[in-house]
C-alpha cells in the first residue's frame, strides 16, 4: 500500500503540499477511500478521505500504529555536487536505499554550497514514503570538515578515499547489525590533512572497488553495500 | 590517469565527437601533452597530441596494450521507463558499477519504447571512461519479453519480482566468480504470466531487500550487489 506524508496524523482538515496533492491525484484517489498515512517518524494510519479538493484533504484517521525502529543506522558525510541534479538523484537514491542521516559534508575541494534545503527536504520525503519506509531519514545542514571532531558518531568509522594504498574494499570491512558512518570527498578527493584527520578520530580509510566512482555513484554504493548487510 | 574515448588506435589525424573534445578542454590539453586512449574494447595506448583544434586531434600512438578480460560479467534486463531521464542514470551508474552487457526489456506493463540509442551508447561510453575501464558495456536494441527463451545467457538467472513471497534476497543467492543475469521489471511489475514464463527458463525470483525500490534504482542495486560480489 502507497504511503502519503502528513505532518501529523490528526482527525480533520489537513492541507498537504503540492506534491502530495499530486501523488493523490496520481493514484485517483476520491472520497471514501483509504488511504496510509505516515508522519517519516515511525507512526502510520490507514485514513478514510472524508473530502478532496484541490487544496485540501479532510481525513478520518482511525487507529494509530507505531513501528519500533531497531534496524542499524548508516550515516552519510559526502560532499556537495557543482552539479545539484546529481546531488539530488543520490539523496533520493540513498534514502530509497535506507540511509538513516546525511550530513553535507564541506571539505577544501567541495567547489559548491548546498543550496535548496527545503527542495532536498522535500525529494527526501517522497522518496521515503514511495520506497514504503515509516522513518524519514534525516538531512542536517553543511558541516565544515575542519568540525567533524565535534559530531556524535555511533559504530563504525570510514573514510573512502581514491589514492591507492593497502585499502581494504568496504565490503570485507563493513559488519552487519551495527551503525557506521561513510564520509565520500568532493571530485577532486579529500585533501591529505582531511585523511589524515579523518584517521585521528578513528575513520578507517576504505576502497569502493576497482572503478573509479563519482562522488554521487559512491554515496549510494555505500548506502548499497550497507542495506545489504543489513535487509 | 583520465582515459579518452577514440573508435581505434591509429597514429594520425581523429576526429572525435564534440563531447570527447569538450572533456579534453576542461582537462586544458594541450599539443605535446600525452593522454590515455581507449578503444573501449580492452586496447588502450598513451599517445601524444600533435595538435589540437576545435574539430579534430591529431595523435601520436606509442604501444598498444590489451587488457585481459577476466572477471565475470552482469548482464541486466531491464524495462525502460516513462522519464527517459531516469533511465539514462540509471545506465550511467550501471556502468560506474561494472555491468557487462543491458537488455532494454519491453514488457507487457513498460509504458513507453526506448528512444535516442545514440545518446544512450554516448552515456555509456563516457562513464566507461570516466570510472577508468577499458571494455564499454554492450546496450542491445530492446527485447520483447515474448522473445526472452531466444537469449543465451551464461550463469545465475534471477528475476526481481515485487510480489510477497518467500524470495531469497539477491545478496544471498549470488554468488561470487560467476557470470549472472538480473531482469528487471517496469513500475507495474511484472506480470504473473511473465513470472512463469521466466520461472519455465530458469529464472529464479529473487528479493532486493525490504524497501520498495524504483526500477532504476532496482537495476543499479543489483549491479552494486554483483560489483560489490566479484570487485
Amino acid at each position: 500500500m502507497q504511503l502519503f506524508y502528513v505532518p501529523e496524523l490528526i482527525n480533520g482538515s489537513i492541507e498537504p503540499d503540492e506534491m502530495e496533492l499530486r501523488h493523490l491525484k496520481v493514484l485517483r484517489k476520491k472520497e471514501g477511500d483509504s488511504i496510509r498515512i505516515c508522519d517519516g517518524k515511525g507512526h502510520y494510519s490507514d485514513a478514510i478521505i472524508l473530502s478532496l479538493d484541490k487544496r485540501s484533504i479532510s481525513l478520518q484517521v482511525v487507529e494509530i500504529h507505531e513501528v519500533t525502529k531497531s534496524a542499524p543506522r548508516l550515516t552519510l558525510m559526502i560532499s556537495p555536487l557543482k552539479n545539484a541534479e546529481r546531488f539530488e538523484w543520490m539523496l533520493e537514491k540513498c534514502t530509497e536505499l535506507g540511509v538513516g542521516k546525511i550530513i553535507p559534508l564541506i571539505c577544501e575541494r567541495t567547489e559548491s554550497p548546498l543550496r535548496k534545503m527545503d527542495r532536498l527536504q522535500r525529494i527526501i520525503r517522497s522518496a521515503t514514503m514511495q520506497s514504503k519506509q515509516y522513518f524519514i531519514p534525516e538531512l542536517t545542514d553543511p558541516l565544515k570538515f575542519e568540525d567533524i571532531g565535534s559530531l556524535e558518531l555511533h559504530g563504525q568509522k570510514f573514510i573512502a578515499w581514491c589514492e591507492r594504498n593497502d585499502r581494504k574494499e568496504i565490503s570485507e570491512t563493513l559488519e552487519s547489525n551495527s551503525d557506521a558512518v561513510v564520509m565520500i570527498g568532493p571530485e577532486g578527493d579529500f585533501t591529505a590533512d582531511e585523511v589524515l584527520m579523518a584517521n585521528e578520530l578513528g575513520f578507517q580509510a576504505i576502497s569502493l572497488g576497482a572503478n573509479r566512482l563519482r562522488t554521487e555513484t559512491a554515496g549510494v554504493y555505500s548506502t548499497a553495500v550497507f542495506y545489504m548487510k543489513n535487509t
